[in-house]
């Protein structure tokens, strides 16, 4: 099942600069990993935001939720989750 | 370059439902050719509404406002456009 | 999976008050055989609003979508829809 | 009756863990007391926040803010409270 | 239990005069019974504006919803309806 | 004059506890006095919330901002002020 | 007691554009007689609006009702009310 | 020119007192010396709020700019401006 | 003086098509005339939407008002004006 | 391609004084660079607000990203990113 999230990122700017670095790295191998299993489909860059538009494909709300709550910026984000459905409009077969 | 666009339709109760369906198949065929032309990237359908979520990857603003423009149901929609970039931490080579 | 569909209709004063009762009925009729299918687990009316909150429980975001398309009212609504997950608070064997 | 309270917990970043999750333990086992009862009749976890939506059966307005100003969590918390009813269209007798 | 219940009243500008006055009429009659049955305990004027704020003293949340969905201008009305409990630094005997 | 005055306070979590309850004790002696002298009319706490809806019969403007600037509670509090009328459906004498 | 009133007109594309003049003629006369009176103080307008921003010194809120029902454009207007004091800083006796 | 300013101010609760008012002098003397010139030409309080409303009668945007740049409090407001101009129902000469 | 005004165009769908064309085309060129007497600085489509953010340089905020309010698609338009000035940074000699 | 983009500054009140002064000349120099390479076309300054309305002309949405995260005083920034095209009202053969 398809569903969009928008993740917002605000660290503290008094946040320790090392530590954040420590946790984007582990954000990125999380988020590689997902991407490779295929539940974490696309991810793009809001331009001028840090913040991204992701497509999920996962088997449950219940999964959804479990990887969102493992993301390592989880406590510094605003996520909006939006599901989708395949548009009946859609040419792709892969776009579920 | 990617957008995003939200498309969200509301077609008045009172209006013509022949000329609504018409316009709904000339809409999809024209969403057709600009998927098969690889300018609308994506389009999923936001469950509930009527409304879609689409990823554009298109020239120019110049090249979206015009395709946005040009969709026989744009007198009945509302549409929030935001521009994407390539994610850092994307591993699809072809997601821009 | 479970879904929160909140619900708000609303009629034009110049609808014609016997077809708007006819679609009631069918509304309500679609109802019941959703709420007799378990898809439409509960539904409470908002005090005071023309608007109710459900807890649908699907097999997919597909299901969901095609339900609330099919909802006779769904031209009058205004439809707000969020993911569940089982809470892990939650003593209810059934509420998933 | 019936209310559905919206539950969003925001926990500051340098809130000290172990007190945390302290009070995350004694929410849990206020919330079984609860629900054992019957004054909380369900609460779903909303996918990807960490917020619950919840349906309280109690016997007053009164009793329904002790309930809430009594939640370990509660000053974490922004809370959003919806008087419901029975709903015309429900064929559950236990729904209120 | 108390409920505080704003009411703005938007009757569209070409309703025909006559009908609006009556249905005032019966409004008012309808709400001086209800005052005098002490369910409707307050109705205030909002400066500026052709809304009220009114204080419900009502057994339940379906009474309040059949006092509100009852009132002859309902159909022009938007309702916002606020849960409210006794001050505990209240120091009047009847203000529940 | 009449005014509904709601009033939501937020006391941040590491202000001190002691100095917090020594504040209110004084807020409701403060309260109290202006509820004898009738300028404090009612006051209903908000089902859910730490917050009151109040209602206020004062000489004018100067006197309503000189009692809200004067709650010892004041600095942590978001106000919301609306200039109310008799309502020309009241019955009661009293409700001005 | 002094007011800041914010009126916003909107007159639909099609209403009579004679009876719009003849309205908009008697306004500004209503509203002449209040201004040489002294309860209408000031009246600006918005650049780029179709609104205006009063100050009325009106001796009640219903004085102020009054006055504001009885604008010839009132059902053509949304109203934002703010009641003002006279500011400790300020240097000119007639401002309140 | 005519601009209406909007100033809110949010001094932080841990902020030192004795500052604050020095503060707070400094931004009285500063008014007063600009309502003498005639370009801060009203100045209200909100009631129940520590806000102002304030009309600026300027050369332009510049000199309004410097102006709110340069308020000792500026740090602390929230600030909305409002171009104004002279209403073609004003019988006051000097309202320009 | 600098202000920048955003335009968002909304024609009824049953608006005489005819008709639009030629306000259309009488707002072209009452855009043309300003934008050579050099007021109307910059006009710029915003991508997707029926909608420009203009820059207009005018001598005052009553002539900016004038030439808003002569704007043949005014009656169609939602119009948000804001006042700018000339940044320190810039290093455009004309920018004002 | 046209971006406009609205910086809002927020610095907090006990940041550093002159860690501040050093990070607005480093983006003074920078943002002087991107203006003299034409990519940074146009800034403004928003009256009363620490705050400037800019327009970009950049290659693509990366560029912009890309500047946009560069600037120095980032972190400290709320930004608004609008794309726009050439307006076919324009009549300046370089506003692109």
């Amino acid at each position: 099942m398809l569903f969009q999230v928008e993740m917002t990122v605000d660290i503290p700017l008094d946040f320790d600069k090392a530590e954040a670095e420590r946790i984007k790295a582990v954000e990125k191998a999380y988020s590689h990993e997902l991407q490779r299993s295929g539940e974490w489909r696309h991810i793009w860059r809001v331009a001028g935001q840090y913040a991204n538009l992701s497509i999920f494909d996962v088997a449950s709300n219940e999964r959804l939720h479990e990887i969102l709550m493992g993301l390592p910026l989880y406590p510094f984000m605003t996520i909006k989750v939006t599901p989708l459905c395949r548009h009946p409009s859609s040419i792709r077969d892969d776009d579920r």
